[in-house]
């Protein structure tokens, strides 16, 4: 009977701080969970803390689940911490900006969930503070380690595809066109800056930049809004409903710096 | 040995006079040839002369392969012919005014080919004369015809579909995208009117309306011209090309009259 | 205005009889009276004559509408004519022997349905008689001339897909899937021979053949009846049912000689 | 700064001991790593041991990597430890029936991958022996778990489906159609029993029983093997080549005893 031990060489650490544990927050924590276990990274992924508003006792138990060591519940403390290497923000659109430049102003490298902010004033501020501070940083366009984006890209890059003549997306899901679906933060304006143009058709925008190195030159869109209220709780339609106030059809025509034409759209 | 005979009840006689004996003048010729095998129509139809510019030899050839009649060289004299009750416009747009408005005057039945005409303001009078002279009048939208089409009406009219939240119409042919595909007159603005967008998206348009009942409130489009020079034979490249002056892409955004968006793209 | 007039050289004339009016015989007649259209044949066709049990009024309506000139009510008196040199068989598999073995010993060519026979005998002895009558023949394989099957044949000729593993064939329609579909004589072993292995399975084996050029040279198969009771009248269930004494789905397994496996379903 | 703690009441432990550490070996550590997190389960997971042949280092960084506590190295050490409550068997079929009968005899719940063992008296004899231990067992026919499948299991129970005529069941893998591909155990008749049989079609078999519920009543089929020789390592190809014992292709037909017909292909 033998004890486990690694037989890798020391790697450098990197401590990392997670902001958020809802949707991606889950994500973001299988990702750190596993990378290690199916690539062979060039560092050591050290789980050193999870942050969210929520009782210490949900908390504990999201960070046992998945191999947080510590948690906490105001991010500025765990930006602050000094044994936090990297800040992963998954949290909704309108709290990138305050973490991403504090984040920036304490030296971590950033990994930075998508869309960058909800304005582009924020985003271009963004992008000039880290940049500025020198630390390393990411937006989390997930779908370019997807192995058939990655082949696509690389095709078009060893110029095996000839001349790009037009790029279609769509991206469609179909939870959104439920009217029983009820209210939640990505319906809110004020949160989320956007709604399927932020949330999915930015894949699309990126995706279409990856794979091709396309950049537009014209775009002319329409934004709609299909189902205007939500029920608060559709188990108690009495609890009552709050007003939509992004879009959840996006569409756009575009066209490339090559003459490309494009079209996008998500719902 | 008996000699054929129809057991038909006599009906009332349509004798057509067809313009144009090029691509749609064979498809209009094999429609007037066989529909009355294949559906029990209320009228004969007698395929009484072809018209076109080209040689008597190559026209009567191609009435004899087809069962027209007689034939004609001048349009003008075949609207004009008395034992003519129904004109079919089967050549480039740029036609269409003058001989269906000669038709209409003539008090001819008028099938018209789309799109109906090049410029909105001779579409608008062609409706108006053709309503005036009490003729009946069709245009060639022949994608209604077909079974998948009238079915997706039908399940639209019972209103088994829903709410209609959005129109996607992709019509893509491919010989265009050839680039030694030679110069036709479907490529010259004059004669044609427009490219993609008159000769096929016509069809996607007519199909979203026909299918859907829905109206167009509002549409932000993008016409492009990928291929601007073609060869006027790629067989002898010393011939010399032509400018293409229409689009070889066309796409549209839209928003319909019940709040459903559109998505129109042809090539 | 001009008479039409051919300006084609005299061809050789091509005289047809063809015994059958129902499905195939539509088909056979549809085939000669467009053919000569779409395709520069190297023959004339003549639609002499059609025969059919069936009463002159309506055969001589189903004749004037393809264009046959004259009508026979017995195959005998046809296929006996002086004035026809090919005899198309479109009737139901048990009259297709003493039909071809006697058009075969009048001289004529012979163009008859699949499936050839309804026993293998038959099949043989039919095939060694028109060998030695030294008439042109064709089993109506028509899926051959389909574009796609053409088009693979030639790869696979050219030897553009490399060694073949393997050939899968599903034919399934869905007609006699319905318990309300009434009893016809496809359902009639007496008659129809088989029922979806002659009657669709042959067209896979024929395409299989084909298109690859390799031979069985094992096989395991099964036959099997779903639907063993039909209605006579669907709409009289009073006039009660008969017997379905063919299989409706048929599969088997196969070997071919170059050491591919082969699956065939039918249904 | 809160130290983490679990906040789920204390469950009962369940000990595994893993025999295994190549590709299914893999799929069951991910798995025993990974489904706590996922699902809600009514037991703790205990990632006790990984028993494998190979040497201390390789097998205690597997163990690191995926967290087992300890590594085994003679599986007879494994089973027979007091600290294991559940056997999972990963390995080669013609090891299932020692391990598996071993487990039993020591009250160990028991996971074994499929096919259960290469020949039915085998599986015959295991089934029966793991009966009378009174322990639990299960096969690893992993595709019972997917989504898809139990929704379609789901709704034949319902009885949503309508009588079941027919099962098609295709399963082809593509990686050993290529020649290049180096002769490994699978290939080996010995160890692995059978081919795409066993390894793949297995699979086929256990969904179309699991979602139908049928059971077979007459089968015929064939195996075949279409590259019968692997080089031992398709980098030097001077090392020499081994034979294929085992089919690269399964297929046969069946009748299932509510008189539906059956079609299983795998390769």
């Amino acid at each position: 009977m033998d004890k486990k031990q690694s037989n890798s060489a020391p790697k450098k650490q990197v401590r990392v701080g997670l902001v958020g544990h809802m949707f991606m927050g889950v994500a973001h924590s299988n990702a750190f969970r596993n990378a290690p276990i199916w690539f062979d990274l060039p560092v050591d992924v050290v789980m050193k803390a999870v942050c969210a508003k929520d009782s210490e006792e949900n908390l504990s138990a999201f960070a046992a689940k998945f191999g947080w060591e510590e948690t906490e519940h105001n991010w500025r403390n765990l930006v602050a911490r000094e044994d936090i290497d990297l800040v992963s923000v998954a949290v909704p659109g309108d709290l990138h900006r305050p973490i991403v430049l504090e984040a920036a102003r304490q030296g971590k490298h950033i990994l930075c969930e998508k869309p960058l902010a909800n304005v582009l004033e924020d985003a271009v501020e963004m992008v000039e503070t880290v940049s500025k501070a020198g630390v390393r940083s990411c937006c989390g366009y997930s779908y370019r380690s997807t192995p058939a984006a990655a082949l696509a890209a690389q095709l078009v890059q060893e110029e095996r595809l000839g001349r790009i003549y037009h790029v279609h997306a769509r991206y469609a899901q179909d939870w959104p066109s439920s009217p029983e679906f009820p209210m939640v933060w990505r319906f809110d304006k004020d949160v989320a800056g956007s709604g399927s143009l932020g949330d999915i058709c930015a894949h699309s925008i990126d995706m279409a930049h990856f794979i091709t190195g396309l950049a537009f030159v014209e775009v002319s869109g329409n934004l709609q809004t299909m189902i205007h209220e939500r029920f608060l709780d559709p188990a108690s339609p009495q609890a009552g409903t709050s007003r939509v106030t992004v879009d959840d059809v996006a569409q756009f025509l575009c066209n490339f710096d090559n003459g490309a034409t494009g079209c996008f759209e998500a719902t």
